[in-house]
């Protein structure tokens, strides 16, 4: 459990469940309350996050109605066409929100040849409202911000949560304060302060700014951190992901899936929505693996996965890879079990290989991908070199973010082939034709 | 006439229209010729794309089939929903392409408020494969230049038709060589190098390395430019832009729409969809105001509009919207007549006015535009405070590209509001909460 709480302080701070009062009726949608992932102790649904019993992490726990493909499929090319699976509102649609998801799920014929694949699939999350999968989590936390009458819209983050924060709180007229590493990419930091009066630089790491988030959600009335104290709403977000997979293959799950690693929420919820699915009927069962991809200078849970110990212990990171630069995972654990589970594995590459992962995903399928997705592009190959993955088999490789938001990983290594004067002469003589 | 051939070498280069040979049935649709939008002669399908009698523009000539809501509504969630409407084959999904379109059609509570509009839309085209609306139109200059076997993907480019040919040719596994003002913003010069082996950086504006890719067009073989040798079907990929804000107001033209003019190509083809949908029945008809937006620092249609005169005198751009930098705009007297028929307007504003612009979007609704859009909201701005807009009326405005590409436009007037220590004490010091 030791990996699961990250800060010590907050067995103070946690607010103590004592009965949600004043949340209006359907506020959650089918969610029914909140349930202990450790222990399974229920606590009623409310900004609550840790567990009043043993401190585990808070899930949502429903009574999913009987759903059919159609009735998704007449949805909104949206998040909420899966609204009936989420903690939120039936008339969720109707508050302004950025109305993220359904992106796109394309054919890599060409980076399949190239690495050996014979059937891969890029989903490109890059393509959301701010380019990356965050804003299908901070959807759901905004709404459950919204029906808890938080009054600022928070969060730490390493660059792409920001961004989302920011964003959504500006459209949907609530205060927002995001923190960020002060080392953070530039463009990053641009994209969130374009959109808030409140963009907080940290001195320290993601871990540390982690901490003082925690602090603040402990001390301060009515601030809903997104991934701190709304975390169990925040995180069924990243469901949306499983589920566009599944129902863009023809509803049916794919055998193996590499998913990139930070705090290991997504991959956690992506394997989550292939359960529910087969559940509800909505896809057969089969059997699947699910792949984990760190930066070799950030891979305290491909470490632990190595080693074949279940304990993670945190490290310092030290990466370009700085979205996936979480020292201490909340959700590493997780990760672990359901990646040994299902008979995948959790990888990790150098930098250069992640500015490789870049430029091979760019030139093969013209998806120009940020650090995270070099990763997991640079993971899915080396699986594939070291035997790992097995390369007959249906496969799902999840960008999760956009370059242009970590340019200077590749500014130095791609540029103009020739500059010449405005002249057909110029041109035949650079060799260019 | 003069402002549409912007070269006088094109008569000699241009391929005289001999009656295409070796191209498909089907290829391009329901297409079924060329027509001189001047003289109405009329020319096979092929590339061609000056009339050969009086050297107007063509433009693509259909018999459209009959068509319902529902059959659209039933196609994918991409500009392919609308294929029927399209010089494309019935096919085109299985041709490994970007799958660009469908983007959001926003409501724009907050913006609208600021600007005292009662019912105000953005069509946020930022979210697109390469974060422009030129993932549109390069789809189909794609499969037009498959279907007449071309050997190289070209353009000359202000930047985003640079990332979108790349990115599209790189996916589609055809060699690209893409030519860009040498000026041109870093990230939107990274954003194609990424994709191609060959960007080539001109030492001049964009009206320079628009006459150098008509020469090469006109001197090798085999090499389709985009937008000069393939225009006619490049053009047309802006209708789904037009079609899109119609289906997704439900199946209703608005009252009003902004649209930015560098070429005029956008603004002159959103009007063309208007009046298909009209003509196929597909929407009611009824009244509509065009209105084009320029940068100061590049007017020229707007400053024909505002004297009242006929002909566009080229210019020599200088402003930060790089995107919109077009001095000699090859369907500027189409945005006049449209801008004057429709009774809408063409309105420039200050590259301050841009940034604010950009900021405005940012803050009131979530999205992060480039200065193209910084534009387009800065005019949509002054059309209200000059009159010249009805604030009462159903209004679009089109938001074609994304701040990621343009960062130093603003990255000079947001950034962190603080930087702290990692301590509770020093969050409070600052005065954050
Ligand atoms: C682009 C990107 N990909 C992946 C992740 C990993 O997310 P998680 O913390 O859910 O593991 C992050 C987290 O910030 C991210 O920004
Ligand atoms: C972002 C953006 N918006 C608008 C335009 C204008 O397009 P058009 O040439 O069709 O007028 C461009 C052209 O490059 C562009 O890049
Ligand atoms: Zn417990
Ligand atoms: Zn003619």
């Amino acid at each position: 459990m030791s990996a699961v709480i990250t800060e010590q302080s907050q067995s103070d701070t946690t607010p103590v469940p004592e009965g949600a009062t004043g949340i209006r009726e359907g506020a959650f949608g089918h969610a029914t309350g909140l349930s202990c992932r450790e222990c399974g102790h229920g606590v009623e649904l409310g900004p609550f996050y840790a567990c009043p019993e043993c401190f585990g992490p808070l899930e949502i726990a429903y009574d999913f109605p009987a759903i059919t493909r159609e009735e998704i499929e007449a949805g909104p090319a949206n998040i909420w066409r899966y609204k009936a699976l989420l903690p939120v509102p039936t008339d969720i649609e109707q508050s302004p929100n950025m109305e993220p998801g359904f992106t796109r799920l394309l054919k890599a014929h060409n980076l399949g040849r190239e690495l050996g694949i014979d059937n891969l699939w890029v989903k490109d999350d890059s393509t959301n409202p701010t380019n990356s999968f965050k804003d299908r989590v901070v959807a759901c936390a905004l709404s459950a911000a919204t029906e808890f009458g938080s009054k600022v819209f928070a969060c730490p983050s390493t660059g792409n949560l920001a961004n989302a924060v920011a964003a959504a709180g500006a459209r949907a007229g609530i205060k927002t304060v995001v923190f960020i590493p002060s080392n953070l990419e530039t463009p990053k930091q641009v994209n969130s302060a374009v959109f808030t009066e409140s963009l907080v630089a940290v001195n320290g790491n993601y871990d540390d700014v982690n901490k003082l988030a925690s602090e603040i959600a402990g001390e301060e009335e009515g601030w809903a951190f997104v991934n701190v104290n709304v975390r169990p709403y925040y995180a069924e977000g990243s469901k949306t992901l499983g589920y566009e997979i599944a129902e863009q293959l023809g509803w049916r799950l794919p055998d193996q899936v590499v998913i990139p690693v930070a705090s290991g929420s997504q991959l956690t919820k992506v394997h989550k929505a292939f359960q529910e699915l087969v559940k509800l009927g909505l896809v057969e069962d089969k059997p699947y693996k699910v792949f984990g991809a760190q930066a070799g200078g950030c891979s305290p849970v491909s470490a632990a996965y190595k080693a074949g110990v279940d304990a993670i212990r945190p490290v310092k990171p030290d990466t370009i890879a700085k979205s996936l630069a979480i020292g201490n995972p909340a959700d590493g654990i997780y990760v672990l079990d359901i990646c040994r589970e299902t008979g995948g594995a959790v990888e990790d590459i150098t930098d250069d290989e992640v500015r490789e992962g870049i430029v091979l995903l760019a030139r093969t399928e013209g998806i120009f991908t940020e650090t995270a997705g070099g990763t997991t592009v640079g993971v899915l190959k080396k699986l594939v070199e070291t035997g790992q993955l097995d390369t007959t088999l249906e496969t799902v490789v999840i960008n999760t973010g956009h370059g242009l938001k970590t340019l200077d990983a590749v500014s130095g290594i791609v540029g103009p082939t020739a500059t010449i004067e405005p002249s057909y002469a110029a041109f035949v003589a650079a060799g260019i034709a």
